[in-house]
């Protein structure tokens, strides 16, 4: 390939300064991370953006397992009659599901819904099982798709299928839930901080914006590059609300029939979005190296020369000990190389060649910050870790600075719009309270409370919106 | 619990030689492997059943992986024009699949079916990604879930919705494919002989019996205890059949246009139905070392005394080294928790009590033959291996003398037939290749060709049905 077209594809990337969603859009497509499927809004996870979701998958699935989860599956359908039975839950799910009409040939007496989430099915099952204190707590996780029927759609942030887990649990009492509902909460903030360096600011939802049927709903939420907020994770606590419309009771020690008390949470392929968002650059992808497929991509440079391919393939053998390493020995000219694995978000390149034999060192790129770092071969079995744990802690880092950076304090509607129209990212502001509130600043600003933080703080004494005397301190934001 | 009590639980199975469909459908439920769900044919599969599913799936991943597969994901949905793009496929698939005919609120201008496997939109995506030789072998798989709207359905063997892989791979010639075809069916072949103790015969189906599109569908095929035949695991070559329907071409070395050559295999669920009805027994189930969840269960004996759950913990550690241990420290009574244990086909029993620690030894009780072992603590952690290995081992051995024995040869039909009405299981029996003569075994037998084994043999010369000169050897059975 001649030097001109390697150019062109290292320049066919919307710089995001430009077009951020164009960018992202670039990013998904170049790294090969989905393609478009015939079905509108529906998304092929391909090899290199699925194994990123294994790896989320396994380290979350080891959080749920050390925590005493257990994975089970549901069928995939909800009949009508079921999805109703929790009023708040079926209003705010039913306008958005796929309905199954048709079974074989025949017409079904009632149609079944393609599971937009799996609350009903689970309360199902637990009326079913549960019978004595005994029998509790009920510790469920389950790795499926859900579908939810959405009118615009972009890879991973909001897709018609995605991926997920959710986790439905049962207990006997109202703290037990409480407890179970702030734990996985702490779990995913854990996930997003140590393994996807993505910082996330925990809290409460607001009523308007908890989940169908939930008494509580918590949240992490993060900030992307162009200082959109995104939801990372919720965690809901139902109370015995399911309970009741499921008639979920147990036997208590004295006998006595109680409620269960339940929760659920989840987290999505959306994560695979906020990835990029938070750490991408106009070179593509940039991936934390406890996430990320590959960790190291060892490039040999004049690989017909003598020596330069069993000399790289030593150092494979040996890097393989200690980290995620592949080689590219195909007939690309360097370059290329270098471009496609930036693009891919390898976190380090090792480039071996002649010279650097002769030297006894091997060259080592970081894609977060491009440093050259060399190395002798005999260093680069204990480098390569540190290296690897320096690129993850700097992307944690780098990503906090962003997030203080792109976040400020409004006291009015005034200084709410100036931000929001300068540069975006979280507004910190003082609530009432009030529903109206919030839907005004909505109107106003295109913003939505993102949470009410569990850290909270007084930066004014009345409401942002209406000036009553503030209750809560919210964080705002326009969000994807 | 009362004595008479814990008996009636182990007796609440039905003996399979009474009623061997009700002995499935006990273990089923009395392992706690599935509870029926509110759709119709569909299946909770509750946390000891997954559990055995995640082995299967972490098992037969790093097959893939190790042979070069990678995974992706897929939609769930099919548009029905994709579906009919291959002319045979559609014609197998369309009278079983259910149909999304609304999302959200709205009538779809094209109807959806849920997918019943996914060659249609590999197809779809290949078409897309592959333009060249070095683009090629693609080697995709997809763990997932397919919807089949059966009208008999049974756990695990024929469900509306079941769990399984799917294997996609596109090659550049047709014996790349044909190579491709042969490895997997022999990964399959190694799984279950291996992990799941159930021997297989690896074989061709006939015409009549192959996959909806395929040119060549192979199969391994096993024996349950009652003597009906299980399909494992399928592996399909479809030629450039698929190629043609959906343009899939790749330019060769010469820029010269070519159809690529596809291959399908698939695995599902239904391995957990074999495992039950091979190693089971009036007991309930017994499940393979290498694929048990829990592999030992630690049960102290009269725990109330002092010393005895303190050493029984120190065991556990020891042997949480070695293998899958568990303890039950809960106030039931030992022999209901031996039922419940022996119940979910846990492989090793330990039972630990004050004389035990007195004499410094444990008793071992195997799953498989009930034979007790006393065992001196120190050497437990050597023991215990050793006696998994060989659960293993006779597991496969005993399932193996238990096939042969239910393999007879028939010459003509009224041998045949003598067969089956005295104890069903294989009947070896030549096959002069034609159509006619399938169908009328069918018909007088209630026998289907399961296949045309690789290790062909002539048992006689003539077909076993029309008695004209025989082309095949061919293992027939009535199948689940």
């Amino acid at each position: 390939m001649s030097k001109e077209k390697e150019k062109k594809l290292v320049e066919a990337i919307t710089p995001m300064d430009e077009d951020f969603a164009q960018w992202y859009t670039d990013v998904v497509k170049k790294a090969e991370l989905v393609d478009y499927a015939s079905v509108r809004g529906c998304m092929v996870i391909r090899p290199y953006g699925y194994a990123i979701w294994e790896n989320i998958q396994k380290n979350l699935d080891a959080m749920f397992k050390e925590t005493g989860h257990e994975n089970v599956y549901m069928p995939m359908f909800i009949p009508e009659s079921l999805l109703q039975k929790e009023a708040d839950h079926v209003e705010g799910f039913a306008p958005e599901v796929a309905w199954v009409t048709h079974g074989g040939n025949q017409e079904l007496t009632e149609r079944l819904c393609v599971r937009p989430t799996s609350e009903t099915l689970f309360c199902d099952h637990y009326s079913k099982i549960i019978q004595s204190y005994k029998d509790l707590p009920k510790l469920y996780n389950q790795w499926c798709s859900v579908v939810r029927w959405e009118k615009t759609t972009r890879p991973f942030l909001r897709t018609t299928e995605f991926l997920w887990q959710e986790g439905h649990t049962a207990h006997a009492t109202a703290e037990e839930a409480q407890e179970e509902t702030i734990k996985m909460l702490n779990v995913y903030a854990r996930l997003c901080e140590e393994y996807l360096a993505i910082p996330v600011v925990k809290g409460r939802k607001t009523d308007k914006e908890k989940f169908a049927g939930a008494e509580a709903t918590y949240t992490i939420e993060s900030l992307m590059h162009d200082g959109k907020a995104l939801q990372c994770g919720t965690s809901h606590n139902f109370g015995d609300g399911f309970a009741k419309a499921f008639n979920i009771q147990y036997a208590d020690k004295n006998g006595k029939l109680q409620y269960v008390h339940q929760t659920s949470w989840g987290m999505t392929t959306r994560l695979i979005g906020a990835l990029i968002m938070v750490h991408g650059d106009d070179s593509g992808l940039v991936l934390p190296p406890k996430i990320a497929p590959t960790q190291l991509m060892i490039i040999p440079i004049a690989q017909h020369k003598a020596g330069v391919l069993e000399k790289a393939a030593e150092i494979k053998d040996t890097l393989s000990k200690v980290a995620r390493v592949k080689m590219d020995n195909s007939d690309k000219m360097p370059g290329w190389k270098f471009s496609e694995y930036e693009m891919k978000g390898i976190p380090l390149r090792l480039e071996i060649g002649p010279k650097d034999i002769e030297n006894n060192q091997a060259v080592l790129v970081r894609r977060d910050n491009r440093e050259k770092i060399v190395v002798s071969l005999e260093e680069l079995e204990s480098k390569v870790p540190e290296i690897l744990e320096d690129i993850q802690r700097s992307l944690l880092e780098k990503a906090r600075t962003a997030q203080i950076t792109k976040t400020s304090i409004a006291a009015n509607m005034e200084e709410f719009n100036k931000i929001l129209d300068s540069k975006l990212g979280f507004v910190k502001a003082m609530w009432c309270g009030d529903r109206a509130c919030e839907d005004s600043i909505k109107e106003a600003a295109g913003a939505t409370s993102r949470c009410m933080p569990f850290e909270q703080e007084s930066v004014a004494d009345t409401c942002v919106c209406c000036g009553k005397p503030a209750k809560k301190l919210v964080y705002w934001g326009r969000a994807y």
